[in-house]
């Protein structure tokens, strides 16, 4: 019997089911009247539960890569977080109300504000919270905690959804694949599944509440597929298919240390997309050459005020000493009134993808917002290759203010002697329509482009990106947006400045023949797409490719673009 | 002293205040005992007022023109809802409360929904809604309505604001200007005024209170422009501009019966943007040569439930009558989720303008809209010359699908022997910048080009037309915006096909020397602003000015090109 649910990390597995059942917490609020108790308990299960962390969280760095641990740490950050532990223990106080009952409150609280974020990262800290919720009350109920630390070799584990704390003791030698009901491609079970390089097939809603322990199971982690019971045949027809796989893996193994060159010789830069300064090192680890977009939103996320110029400075020098050199495009605040920011005061628009944020925000908010960060990344380029990056140009008017406000501060600095790299770049994402149509006159007034095709998108076929009623027009391969990026490619190589994409469109393999044969200089995406992308640069012929890509400017479809690309990465081979 | 407003009505007025101060109405929730005598005495004062309405609309006939009479016609309909009267005599019923109450409730509930819409005319209804309100609640109170038709020679009419029953009996002979604290340049006031062809100044929200009865006013309605108490130079200077404008007026009238021609013999064809049936004579009696737009959102808005096809066929049918052959271009609905229309259950967006709307929602559902509004407009176009217009294009596909529609419909009325156009042309809004960058291709697959102007620019630059906080970056002399249209047209043209357009970019004096240049085919516009347009096109050397409009394809500010386009009108002298 075969299901079908997200392919979520690589790699075919075969074994026999482990199935885990998480025990279910009810939390009821009880009143409590001993309360001084109560508060030194939680304390007292917080800084156990911390300290067990911090002991999964080594653990895991000996089992896979340091990427994992990380994940684990950022739960220690949220468990030493003095407003949640502040509110939890100021609530059982104010209400005498049990510490379990506060900490689902709170928690949940928290994970809500977390989930309603645009971000992904951001979203994923809203499971994070859920998980450290459900440990806390667990050891304040004195129950014991799944152990997945003894499975036997051969395990295919099977669970509704996997927490960060309930794999952290998982042997990736034993487990050789991961099955859950829950979760999608960036889900935790999903980003776990890929640090350990275990098999994993998520999302599947379908899946058969009689697969019992012991029953074998067979998956193929790439095309999402699941086998209950298989066959001989099957079983022999995914054995070689895992042959394939694990050669495939080796050869990408080897890209890592090599450069990013077409067949013809281009040289080209595969950059990482990072939201906080901890992303650097996955970049580096999984070989990335730069950083082609910093996300500042963090910074300003889930607080109660601005985030001091002192401490943004030292953001962004982190990621700048981390990169050593290395160049690192970070991008001014990008928010608006879709984000829940309370303290910035920003009402919500009534079309938030067209409204008040952005750059156009920042520029009306010189004082509070703009100035603070644009010092704080200034101070940091003294000590890395920084390059500053305007989000939402629609006018040349902007990006002159923006540049006029840059040269103010460097005249101050110079004044006062403070630090940072007079030639320091200042760029563009393009991602309008208007910054397409002006990307000749925009280029001469800007040291690079990054073509951001999650909003040219958008905002070229005229559709939310989140709206799932009308997905099907939300497509890197719509003939607009090609011909859009086209032009931009163009317009810059014109001008002779460095034209980079950071969207998701960037690590399309599809794509990727397309845009170096137009010309891009720099892709920019998530690290673990990085290697992939540098095997398929490196075995593409970009000059022998642009007649042919170039065909896709007069195509009239979506789908006919789409067929006609697949057809040329399988004359490429990958 | 001189004090500025918005400019509603062209025009110099000299003359004296005469300060309409409006009995304020305060309505109080009363119980009522005999039920049956409130409901009676209600019906009563609705019939009443109705039949004074009538009489009103007749006397404006003969005042001014038809125009201004169909605004209180409009009245007398929203008067006849059932829905509207059922509801206030029901509740009146069911809470046993008098009537003036619940008219007060019902009126202001209507009006609100009908102000939340974004359609210009929906919110004049709501004005409309609580005009008739007051009448209704000053009837059944027992107070006198204001009476304006008793004014001497050379008032100049001061208020608050001005509604359609307070100026019904005014005599334009006797009010020589209309000065008001409320109201924008599409309010009742400016309608009226421009109706009745009363030069008027409105929104002047710091009209002095100490304007008595009697002080001596001067105002210019082209600038906006009021001064109170003017000294004698002030007076000459404004009774020569007053000469000016006189012959100026005169000189446009001629233009109602010549043809759209520039200097150099390019003929162009000038029509007019409408929102129902009644519209169309407001065209032909403003010289219009035809309809560039109608939108058929008021056939599916305010009411319980989905118009019929017979009964959108007898709407487009009275059009494609009443302009006898002229070209009558109906856009298919373009409705969307910031509408609110309750049958329709389409739950809102988060950003509506981006989202599930016009051709997309039509396209999901085509029984129970798209088919019938196709089968009426097939049918209405036996009777005129209908051309069939899609809103919000961004694919190829979206065309081919609507066209597939209306070839199956055409088929079965050639099985049916229902009678319809067979050459109807289908044409598309251009106005995303999907299909701006798509025009070449898309020009081959239709029949013609509308360009819209306030989505072109709304998507292009990313901005809601709505939000005031960006209101700096909707403009249609932003450069991208004027390459983007110059790009429609040059591909339109190079394939053949007429290219139109009908945002409000089209009457803008400063745009039409460009579009004529660029050889715009068509101009569609609100009636007032034809015989204007009509001038200036006469005016232009279409050959000659090519090469000067090109340049703004160059320029890189919106200020740069808007200043050099004011240059260019004045060479042009108008």
């Amino acid at each position: 019997m075969k299901i079908y649910g997200v392919g979520a990390a690589d790699g075919i597995g075969i074994g026999v089911a482990r199935v885990v059942k998480e025990q279910s917490v009810e939390v009821i609020r009880k009143t409590v009247s001993d309360i001084e108790a109560e508060v030194s308990n939680f304390m007292e299960v917080l800084e156990l539960t911390k300290a067990e962390t911090e002991e999964m969280s080594q653990a895991l760095e000996k089992n896979a890569s340091a990427k994992e641990a990380e994940i684990l740490f950022g739960h220690i950050m949220l468990m030493s977080d003095p407003m949640l532990v502040d509110e939890i223990v100021n609530r059982i106080k104010s209400e005498s109300i049990c510490a379990e009952y506060m900490i689902e409150e709170v928690c949940n609280q928290y994970a809500a504000v977390f989930a309603s974020m645009d971000d992904e990262l951001m979203q994923q800290r809203a499971t994070d919270m859920l998980d450290i919720k459900t440990r806390l009350i667990k050891k304040i109920l004195g129950m014991e905690n799944t152990d997945l630390s003894k499975l036997p070799y051969g395990s295919i584990l099977v669970a509704k959804d996997l927490t960060p704390s309930m794999t952290a003791g998982l042997n990736p030698e034993n487990v050789l694949g991961i099955v859950t009901e829950l979760g999608g491609k960036t889900s935790h079970s999903a980003i776990l599944a890929r640090a350990l390089e275990i098999p994993a097939v998520v999302g599947l809603f379908d899946l058969p509440q009689d697969i019992t322990e012991g029953t074998e199971i067979l998956l193929d982690g790439e095309n999402g597929e699941v086998i209950i019971m298989p066959t001989e045949d099957e079983k022999s027809d995914y054995d070689n298919k895992k042959k394939e796989y694990d050669a495939k893996k080796e050869l990408l193994k080897r890209y890592k240390e090599l450069p990013s060159i077409s067949k013809d010789g281009k040289k080209v830069e595969i950059a990482g997309n990072i939201g906080s300064p901890e992303d650097a090192k996955k970049v580096i680890l999984s070989g990335g050459e730069g950083i082609g977009l910093f996300r500042t939103e963090f910074l300003f996320m889930d607080r109660d005020g601005m985030p001091s110029e002192d401490e943004q400075f030292e953001s962004y020098k982190e990621v700048a000493i981390a990169m050593e050199g290395k160049p690192v495009i970070i991008r001014t605040l990008d928010i608006g009134g879709d984000k829940e920011i309370p303290y910035m005061g920003i009402e919500q628009d009534e079309n938030p993808f067209l409204g008040y944020r952005a750059i156009r925000l920042c520029l009306d908010r010189k004082n509070d917002i703009y100035i603070p960060q644009l010092r704080a990344l200034l101070r940091a380029s003294a000590f890395g290759n920084i390059k500053i990056m305007l989000p939402l140009i629609t006018s040349m008017d902007e990006i002159k203010e923006a540049k006029a406000l840059i040269n103010d501060i460097k005249s101050e600095f110079d004044l006062n002697g403070i630090a940072y790299n007079k030639d320091i770049e200042v760029g563009i994402m393009v991602e309008t329509a208007a910054a397409s149509l002006l990307a000749d006159i925009f280029a001469k007034e800007v040291d690079f482009f990054s073509i951001g095709t999650n909003d040219l998108i958008q905002y070229t076929m005229s559709v939310d990106r989140g709206n799932v009623k009308i997905a099907g027009l939300y497509s890197p391969f719509s003939p607009a947006v090609l011909r859009s990026i086209n032009r931009i490619i163009t317009e810059g190589k014109k001008a002779g400045i460095m034209v980079g994409m950071c969207g998701e469109a960037a690590a399309d393999p599809l794509l990727i023949p397309v845009l170096l044969a137009w010309g891009l200089d720099e892709f920019s995406m998530s690290a673990s797409s990085i290697l992939k992308s540098r095997q398929i640069i490196s075995l593409c012929d970009s000059k022998a490719l642009l007649s042919k890509v170039d065909k896709v400017l007069e195509m009239a479809t979506e789908s006919e673009i789409k067929d006609y690309l697949k057809k040329i990465i399988e004359e490429i081979g990958c």
